[in-house]
């Protein structure tokens, strides 16, 4: 008997939101595994860490600070491999992932690389999405509206395009690319109406009208534009 | 000193995938708030069943069968105005709110009616559109990949204008447009990749390619069309 991969959403930063399921799966867990960018401690691993049962055994897989293939492949290659032997040897492993495993977390490389020979179980997390939302308490959609969700890292005519045709939105993973989403919203008329969300739900949230936006954006920063859902008042 | 208004995402549906918080502040709650299809029980109640403490006060929104504004408008009216009761009393408020808040949640339309008088606090839920993703096994964005949100009532055209530009995509609130939305898949020659999952993490959920899909559907059940997120293999 193989052993079962968990991927466990953690939700945005506050440790209080991560779900039940994720809590027990986490102080359960004989093995966790989780990514730390090389150097530096893993977020993921802070946002579970009062849950981890002394003697566990974690997995850390060091993920390279680039956004080049290669390399970030390697380093999936590699911790895949050694949660595949855990899991031939009859262990569960929990993965910790922050957010959402499936929206933009880094489970999707585990997965890939793994649920074609185990048996895998997602459990959803809190989004940053929708954690940005509550904090900055602006109602995303209700009813018929649209939800676009677009990476700032996008080129700026295709971000300008997507906006433009955007009726709730989102722009996530601003980071350095503050200053450049800003020129396009400026250039849409559309700033007036942005607010900005960095860290939301940690005790370092900050949230602001885009103009009042810091110079410099941590990657974990989010902009929201929403058409303001009509409340039936 | 008047109350807090509390709007507490519940998740998709298993009572496991309510947050720490979202348990914590239920369990806690003086009064909860939550609202009711007329003549049945009410979800966000069944969700949160286990965790209400026997004496708990509870207000009831009975929400009309019917998508016309005047009467829901009403129902929120008079549902706000019972709450606003309490909060004046200096009693905090738990309103429960299946999925996530601001993410085609009920609760938008008490915080439009309360957050300008009272303290609100937003409690972020799993929503609905990860809960599917991940009981579907279908990683919905990764790295700079766009997500595109649609509501199934929107009109053909806009669905097939909509569909044709995005990139991820997941149509909720499919119910009784199904046929109509399979019709647009297919004009699209997209209905072959298209998954459709019906009260994810329900013990009676199910999730099937869209082409094997019921002829009924109920108002939650989802489609999922993922570009496939390049996992870096």
């Amino acid at each position: 008997m193989t052993g079962t991969l968990f991927g466990v959403g953690l939700g945005p930063g506050d440790p209080d939101l991560m779900t039940r399921k994720a809590a027990r799966l986490i102080a359960e867990a004989p093995i966790l595994a989780y990514p730390a960018l090389k150097g530096a401690d893993s977020f993921a691993r802070a946002i579970a860490a009062d849950l981890i049962s002394p003697g566990t055994e974690e997995i850390v897989i060091d993920i390279p600070m680039t956004t080049e293939r290669a390399p970030a492949q390697a380093a999936y290659d590699a911790g895949a491999a050694r949660i595949a032997e855990a899991l031939e040897d009859g262990q569960d492993v929990v993965c910790l992932c922050e957010g959402d495993p499936f929206f933009y977390g880094s489970f999707m490389y585990l997965h890939a690389r793994l649920s074609d020979r185990f048996a895998v179980e997602v459990v959803p997390g809190v989004s940053s999405l929708t954690a940005c939302a509550a904090r900055a308490q602006l109602p995303l959609v209700a009813r018929n509206e649209r939800m676009t969700v677009l990476p700032g890292p996008l080129p700026d005519e295709e971000l300008r395009q997507r906006i433009a045709g955007a009726e709730s939105l989102a722009i996530l993973k601003v980071g350095r690319h503050l200053k450049r989403i800003r020129a396009v919203l400026d250039g849409l008329g559309l700033t007036e109406n942005a607010i900005y969300v960095e860290r939301a739900t940690l005790p370092e949230e900050r949230i602001c009208p885009l103009a009042d936006a810091p110079e410099n954006a941590p990657y974990f920063s989010m902009i929201l534009l929403t058409k303001g859902a009509d409340p039936w008042l």
